[in-house]
């Protein structure tokens, strides 16, 4: 049974890094609904085992399922990384990650050059940014950059500490034709980067994927054929008032927020 | 039935902070058997709302009695704002907390002084050390210090950065008597910290709470009278690598790693 073309788009992220996706998603397609999962709860994805996020991402699909979506966006890069394939295989929808949006946009941007990804320690391990690009006979220099994240969180991105952070991560990088910011935290990041590394093309996979997503949606006759703005609906695990504050340094959220509970149930305090 | 003064103490931390506390306690108390749980894979607990917070440490504590410990360090500070007195209350063994230590020694250094509060949101936010120092004629100055935790575990805290978000976070504060470092990972920063605070007395939980802990299990007849050095083993329910690397941070980890399982089993992954 195909899910019908009104139904909404699911989106998820660990937290609210994932709103830079919903963004770009929103910007090239105004007609569509979304519900957005922020699994804050449970954030960080990018320092714990890779199973462990495997089972929150199974876990959130099911509940966007639930829901009705028509597709899923995996908006994490460390979701991405450690549970694509195995999801879009088992999903009885479409399901879209960040990572192959980015190399392909790296592939196109510097086809045989060197490339640089910065992601959590999570999506590094992987491999699953630098596999792609070497075997397309890229040249990968990758760095985790694990501050960046709070960085963005604390609202400090446009400070000279911000700028500090990104030369210690990026002292020892070659000349890079381009670089992957592989966590959608990073953008946020982009002018301190591209004074830190002065000629290198910043790639955004929030934008690669939102045009990716669009695409598919047009070539599988999903996309949302009305003429009124999509809606926006966002399902968080965890604190509801500090969901609200991080997200707005990222330029959310838009819609109602609604309190959704994972994982293992509460204990009952005594 | 009261546990045998031979059996081991718990510890237990959101992640590797704890081990500041552990040390403390070793050095005091050489010839107790520690077993101490680094919740990793669910760190930091300082972003989470408080009823989770509980129900992760009652799970932990449930864990350490079933592996037969005579009393309970709850190593965290959040953990300790967000659980005690309720664990106390309901566990058949002592239980220990970081807090009431602090306020403890800054009110014997300071007594109706002014007293800075420095730790995570959580911490903070419960409002566990502001109460009893309020109450007790101090005035109060808190301040959350999310960046402090992730600069520490990336061994930046030497360095420039450290001092620069130490001076964005402490830039309003007035002068101090007496600052409590309110979370287990900030004693790494003391030296950066006395640089911005001069003059301010900077007041460890872990030591305090090391004192605390040698002087009851004395007076309960708990302390073991062995004169053979004790044993060290880490429940870890994160990555163990990882633990092994950020722990050498903080001075650990010796003794055995064992990776447990807490919260939701896995969902098996398609």
């Amino acid at each position: 049974m195909k899910t019908p073309p009104h139904a909404p788009l699911g989106v998820f992220d660990s937290g609210v890094g994932g709103l830079t996706v919903l963004a770009a998603l929103r910007a090239l397609l105004p007609a569509e609904h979304f519900l957005y999962v922020g699994d804050t709860a449970r954030v960080p994805y990018g320092s714990k085992p890779l199973e462990m996020v495997r089972a929150f991402a199974a876990e959130i699909c099911a509940l966007l399922l639930s829901r009705g979506v028509k597709g899923i966006v995996v908006a994490c890069n460390t979701a991405s990384a450690a549970a694509l394939p195995g999801l879009a295989a088992e999903l009885p929808v479409p399901v879209w990650g960040v990572i192959a949006p980015g190399v392909q946009a790296a592939l196109r941007r510097a086809p045989g050059g060197r490339i640089g990804v910065l992601g959590t320690a999570g999506t590094i391990r992987t491999g699953a940014y630098q596999r792609p690009l070497e075997a397309a006979g890229c040249r990968v220099w990758a760095r985790p950059c694990p501050l960046f994240v709070p960085i963005v969180e604390e609202g400090v991105s446009d400070t000279v500490i911000a700028r500090l952070v990104a030369e210690h991560y990026l002292k020892d990088a070659p000349a890079l034709d381009a670089a992957i910011l592989g966590c959608t935290h990073y953008p946020a990041l982009k002018g301190i980067l591209s004074e830190v590394l002065p000629g290198t093309a910043l790639l955004d996979s929030a934008e690669e994927t939102a045009r990716v997503v669009a695409h598919d949606l047009a070539l599988l006759g999903l996309a949302n054929p009305n003429a009124a703005p999509g809606t926006v609906r966002h399902l968080v695990t965890g604190d509801l008032p500090s969901y609200a504050h991080t997200a707005r340094l990222l330029g959310g959220p838009e819609g109602a927020l609604e309190r959704v509970v994972l994982g293992a149930p509460p204990v009952a305090q005594p």
